[in-house]
């Protein structure tokens, strides 16, 4: 629908989500700056920490997506999974990393906690990997290729993922207005239709919401040509206000 | 792992989560349900408005366990093609039908709104498609065979998931136990390793977070046979107690 689209996925993985005793925090936070950064988030997966499910989604993705972002299951315990079942995606070995030891090590000093060998674990990186930093709690994640693995618990996953926007730019920007306009998707259904049929590179976005106990809708238009995003909207508005319906322009 | 495994996924149809515009809140609800119910929620999709991908997903998710839920795209606009997709992944066609259009309509004359034709359109449901009824904002959500598909908008998609709660009842029950154990996860790693190998139908998930700047850990020991849920907690608080690790019983 756009040119030059880059575009990604991301796979959550651990049980506390699917469980239901976690609210996820991770989606929005990658999906956001995803967004800023001009990479369309195409799909979004969740699975369990099983080792053969990972393998195989995570190749599944990587080869279907430009990038890869993948969150949780690096931790010590026998429940993380993520960084044997990546290097084995690739084919690769896992090896104690040095850099990785040192960052461990030094977060345990931080905090004033012996250091133990259970956490050497979380030193364990695929072959070639690069380090992914973690300036939070020392263990780091690491990209192979076209994949980012990072952890699960949301401020050390931000913090990894804002030290590797630099490697995600792109030349494409995405231009986005937003219309609130107060009545039902149903009333605005037709012309919505009908401009979403002249053009291929702008999406119009219809979502509907309850406010004051009365229907109300958002509609979102969104594209990498400024010019025709800016051209629809305008189209959009003539009609709201050649039919009276009350609308405010949130951007 | 757990015998007579009840299994499910859900698929979250929009572009609204995937471009990180909306906090996704049906996964969590979703999910505590589930597990309530004694149903594993295996793994969660989340793809955007293209019906293509909603037919190639809905027949994999379908095909692979035994419940799929799916949220989203079931509205009167154009970027609504939940519906046509899932009739169309069953081979079946789509029709007006009555019941949905009265539901509808008492809609619009309780909110004092005049009927619009566009409306219509979600009165439109696969053919032999039992309904879900939604006592919200009275457009149906329906089942068909083991596939169930609800509204996007939270409190219309947990109107109509509480109202087929009794069509997924299983013989199934979950037993959980939760530590809060004052200590990083790599403390208990070794402990948590060795009692995971010596049972299959209880699972040790460990959940590392930060409370007053000091790593604590959640220990969720889950299975459904209790006894053996008690039996791996109890070797657990023995070991934590010996060694004198700070730690409470949440439930």
């Amino acid at each position: 629908m756009v040119n030059n689209q880059v575009r990604a996925a991301v796979l959550i993985i651990g049980n506390e989500i699917l469980s239901g005793r976690t609210q996820d925090k991770n989606i929005k936070f990658i999906a956001e700056h995803l967004f800023d950064c001009g990479v369309i988030l195409v799909e979004v997966r969740i699975i369990e920490d099983i080792k053969s499910d990972i393998i195989r989604t995570v190749n599944e993705l990587r080869n279907k997506y430009d990038y890869l972002f993948t969150t949780g299951g690096i931790g010590p315990t026998h429940d993380d999974l993520t960084t044997e079942s990546v290097a084995e995606a690739f084919s690769l070995g896992v090896e104690v990393r040095e850099e990785a030891v040192e960052a461990i090590k030094n977060q345990y000093k931080e905090a004033g906690v012996n250091f133990r060998s259970e956490a050497l674990k979380m030193a364990m990186i695929p072959h070639g990997a690069e380090l992914i930093r973690n300036s939070v709690s020392g263990a780091p994640g690491f990209r192979i290729d076209n994949v980012f693995v990072f952890a699960g618990v949301p401020h050390i996953m931000q913090n990894m993922f804002l030290g590797i926007l630099d490697q995600i730019k792109t030349d494409n920007k995405f231009y986005t207005i937003t219309l609130k306009v107060h009545i039902g998707e149903s009333s605005i259904a037709e012309i919505c239709r009908k401009l979403q049929a002249q053009v291929d590179d702008v999406q119009i976005g219809s979502y509907p919401f309850i406010e004051d106990k009365k229907w109300a809708t958002e509609l979102v238009i969104r594209g990498n040509n400024q010019k025709h995003v800016t051209s629809i909207t305008s189209k959009l508005r003539n009609y709201l206000e050649e039919q009276g319906i009350v609308y405010s322009c949130k951007n």
